[in-house]
């Protein structure tokens, strides 16, 4: 197709298509994938996505796999409604509020996105055995992925991960390692191993095509509001991918030619329990430390450490956005609202969006009048543990 | 729209569009609503179709709403994904086996199809108060609608059904009542309580559009397959709105000169702890008495008794295709089957479908060359309680 070539998103050093990689050689950082857009866009036309399928592999022409007929693994990703919300705008005095629903993904989430563009790729470069740390969703996405695929799937997650995620990964006939820890120490058990197994680790960042996937609501975001990017939108932020990979997009489609040079601000929402975000953000640092004693409800958001942190945070800045926490029964709370009103079942780190979201509206950071964004990342019937009797 | 009339199925008085009907006022049986599909055709093309919403209300000009802008409940549903199951085929020796995999619905199930057109309809005709009698997924479906049309819902389940779907509800802003019983006495409950309370039944086929909104499975699967219809196909029925959906949309289709007269095989399938139908066929009768003590843990599945039984047994009967029961063990073990080999996590009913079709591959009833459409009704995350610690 049209990769050129990977790039370091720190060092800048280059590296040729058509090889297994996980972070850059040189420096450890995060690769990213370099396309030839003036050649992806003879195809890939605003004219042709008209009649093009409804998933995310309606913009192959700038998705990484080469041969797209023998290898993409595919579900059904992508392509998710993106809703007005008329009954919440009424209570907030918003014309223009959205939410993009994730949780109609393959496997009730936005990992969904991630996960065929990896394991599509995997299955492109002859890797047999894959190996990830999870926080829950993305457990669950590799699994379903690796089964279509026919390759091996070994999780590592956190001990109080919602049962949904384990047992999804079980039916999907996942190896399953249930850590008592946080998915930082998922992540360590799978470094220390993955030689020795002779796993390709699928950690978030730590290979370069989760990102491609994940860009993809970035496309959608703009195609679906007619190519015309919002003013603000709520990103869900733990280890980060989808934020980086939105952002990716919207430069791959100012080159396209296909928007300008506008960015909608973007807010990473994160849990006042684990927010490294949030308080880099505040004070004024280029990477955030590992967040101590992390612990939220929302265990996508369960992520002290992110690799991807300094991207992040350079997004956000140069968005105009800013970065909020918000507190577990804020988030819960907010399940509700969004739910008698509206009838979508959100996840809480969904949730957690729309109730930074009422904070900076409350606050004079969002306007009534702008056209703003939620991202509900996925769907609550995975979080069933945080939802009480009554 | 193009809604003519209001027609029974069982003894064929017509009423008028445009109020507010339960069953027929003559005989108390199910009401069709027919279409003039004439001018429907206009507009309604497969060549406009390249081009619309990937949602089921693509096929609105054979959908009831009157005033579409207005009243149209949506949340995304429908134009779910049909995707070829190469892996599972191989292992059968089938070349063409298909999933529709109804789980990437709103609400995580085939029942935000009906709910959506019920609603909508419901709005349409200035309902307020809607009531109805759940196995669980009708519940969660209705519970959303009503929530974003700004309705209120009283909602009847067995006291068993699954967490998930008592969670969905009330997370929604339902009013949910649990009763010590079946999806029957469930709706005995609402039939007492109905008049005082002024509540609209929306039981299954108890008013006109739920199946309006179900038959759409039919024209998605005929549009998905390039206008062919495959040669069986294998239906989980409970109340059984969907296959009777999808009989009428292939008379629908054929009447608009898209389709021929040839029709799948239909192959109902049922638990061996609830098997009405199964029991009916087996015994040549057009109707099926209640099934005593029933019991199975697809829940969707624990319908003793369903007031559209003869319409069901007429379509299975004419389509040549028939009715089948499975063990719990048996769909259990199938739903591990089907997700470590493509990576779906099938509801138990769904699941009941892929065994049923493999227990007919070996009896030779279904050919390796055909072509099979398994309906997948929903997601296997609602049904956590089915699956064990291993």
């Amino acid at each position: 197709m049209n990769v050129t070539k990977l790039v370091c998103s720190a060092c800048g050093v280059t590296f040729a298509p058509g090889k297994v990689y996980n972070l850059c050689a040189t420096c450890g950082m995060p690769l990213f994938v370099l396309y030839d857009l003036e050649a992806a866009g003879r195809t890939l036309t605003k004219e042709a996505l008209r009649t093009r399928e409804a998933n995310m592999w309606r913009y192959r022409e700038v998705l990484p796999v080469e041969n797209p007929a023998e290898n993409i693994v595919c579900l059904g990703e992508g392509w998710t409604p993106l809703m007005p919300m008329p009954r919440l705008g009424a209570e907030l005095g918003m014309a223009n509020l959205y939410i993009k629903d994730e949780g109609q993904n393959p496997t009730g989430s936005f990992k969904a996105r991630g996960m065929t563009a990896a394991v599509s790729m995997a299955k492109e470069l002859g890797i047999k055995k894959l190996a990830v740390p999870s926080a829950g969703n993305a457990a669950g996405a590799m699994a379903a992925y690796a089964a279509r695929a026919g390759l091996e799937a070994h999780i590592f997650m956190p001990q109080d991960t919602p049962q949904a995620n384990v047992i999804e990964c079980r039916e999907m006939g996942a190896q399953v390692t249930l850590i008592d820890g946080l998915i930082t120490d998922c992540g360590a058990e799978v470094a220390r191993r993955k030689e020795a197994e002779g796993w390709f680790d699928v950690s978030t960042l730590k290979e370069p095509y989760r990102i491609e996937g994940k860009k993809t609501l970035g496309y959608e975001l703009a195609e679906q509001l007619d190519w015309e990017l919002p003013d603000a939108l709520f990103y869900p932020t733990g280890g980060g991918t989808g934020l980086i990979g939105m952002w990716k997009a919207f430069d791959e489609m100012e080159e396209l030619g296909w928007i300008g040079s506008h960015r909608p601000r973007i807010y990473s929402v994160q849990a006042e329990g684990c927010a490294p975000i949030v308080r880099a953000f505040e004070a004024g640092q280029t990477h955030a430390g590992e967040f101590p004693n992390a612990h939220t409800k929302a265990s996508g958001l369960r992520v002290p450490k992110a690799i991807g942190d300094f991207i992040m945070l350079e997004a956000i800045r140069k968005s105009g956005g800013g970065a909020v926490a918000v507190s577990d029964n804020a988030m819960i709370k907010a399940v509700r609202e969004v739910g008698q009103l509206e009838g979508l079942f959100l996840a809480p780190e969904g949730a957690a969006c729309y109730a930074a979201m009422v904070d900076l509206l409350e606050a004079g950071q969002i306007g009534e009048d702008e056209r703003v964004v939620i991202f509900n990342t996925g769907t609550g019937l995975k979080y069933l543990e945080c939802f009480g009797e009554d």
